[in-house]
């Protein structure tokens, strides 16, 4: 059992409507995210062909911290507020949606940008299925 | 001359079709909001009535971390992308209507939520002047 | 495989004389301290005794924040500098004993901070071994 | 009259034995310098002389992630822990140090890194000034 799934069964009041499973994976998905995006954009600037990639270190560097953001957003249920969920959400999944076609377009070349594509992704649907969810 | 305006002026290459003035006014909100916003949280904290002041506490977290990461977002204008500018400033423009709103009813108890109900509504504000102008 | 270890895998350089094992325990426990913290500071907020709580909740968003950015720097490999490494490693050792020693404090009376004093201890070992391999 | 300063003045409790003035040019400070980093490192991003650059726009990152935290930190006064806000200072000094060297480097060719070095230099001697009197 992960420390995010501890702390949500740990949490003293109700977690509202939303979906226990789906917030729990968004989590985990947002700070696994993150970190990626964080070490790709440094993997990113010691490649010899570091000037082809100055956009995809931009756009790791703000999906780091729009995951970032999002997974601390997530981690709090006190005065739970529907829209600001809906809009960090909305926010992620567009953060990821960018970065994961960034980095795949470089996948083949560097194995970095493969697998942060791949965290982009998971986090992307992540988000769009605790989307779904808050109807 | 601000720092914030000093950065933007000295930026290598163009800033695209983004209002200036506006943009460093959205920064600069920005960062005194994410910093007000971490004061009121704590100040509140300390309040004997903390207790009712548990959603304002969430509430200026959430919008500290909002407003802390819009404004690296709009810090960065290499491989600029404005369907994520546009989803990282609604979400912040929601998180400081939220706040504004939280803390406003607490203004005239505590000066610390006045203070930071003030600087939600300008960084509102120019989240939404920022966004009328990206068309 | 986790995400982490395949990023440290796929940096294109060399990590420099770092025990990379321990490198890697240091990133994850400071990724998932972090999350525990900012979980448990809202946890707090939501219980009845609040009051008594104050200390536990400042002490948890202080822990977030630091753990949070010893995870990027130490996600981070170009342009090493031992110097900044250590200083922010012991930070975080820091803010990481203080937590678990607050958490600690209040473990039996709730399980969120029993389950974020273990993410603490295990935080602040990581870093001290990791600091120990440093030389 | 600043807004953290403002914040300063309508904390509840007292501030401690911290010297008021020093505590708010720190704030002020780091706040700056994080902005003025993230800035810096977007730019050299920018700069065709990018691969020179790399090391400056690591040294950034992690300069702007300290620094946001420090001043993070030092708006919190609940609970306040010597021990904490040290070692945080500490490592802000060491980053600020570390980037203002790096960034001064290439100042006469850039003026974003001898805006971010002024500001580097500003925050690393506020964060001094506060720690020694810490006591």
């Amino acid at each position: 059992m992960t420390v995010a799934a501890q702390m949500l069964d740990s949490y003293p009041k109700d977690l509202g409507g939303v979906d226990r499973e789906a917030l729990q994976a968004c989590i985990e998905s947002c700070v696994e995210c993150a970190q990626a995006c964080t070490a790709c954009a440094d993997a990113c600037l010691s490649e010899d062909a570091v000037a082809r990639l100055v956009t995809c270190i931009r756009t790791c560097a703000d999906c780091a911290d729009v995951c970032d953001v999002t997974g601390r957003v997530l981690s709090r249920h006190t005065g739970y507020d529907a829209n600001l969920t809906r809009a960090v959400l909305e926010a992620c999944a567009t953060a990821c949606k960018a970065c994961g076609d960034e980095c795949e377009r470089h996948a083949e070349m560097h194995a970095h940008c493969r697998v942060c594509a791949e965290a982009c992704r998971r986090c992307e649907r992540a988000c769009r299925d605790l989307l779904a969810g808050l109807g």
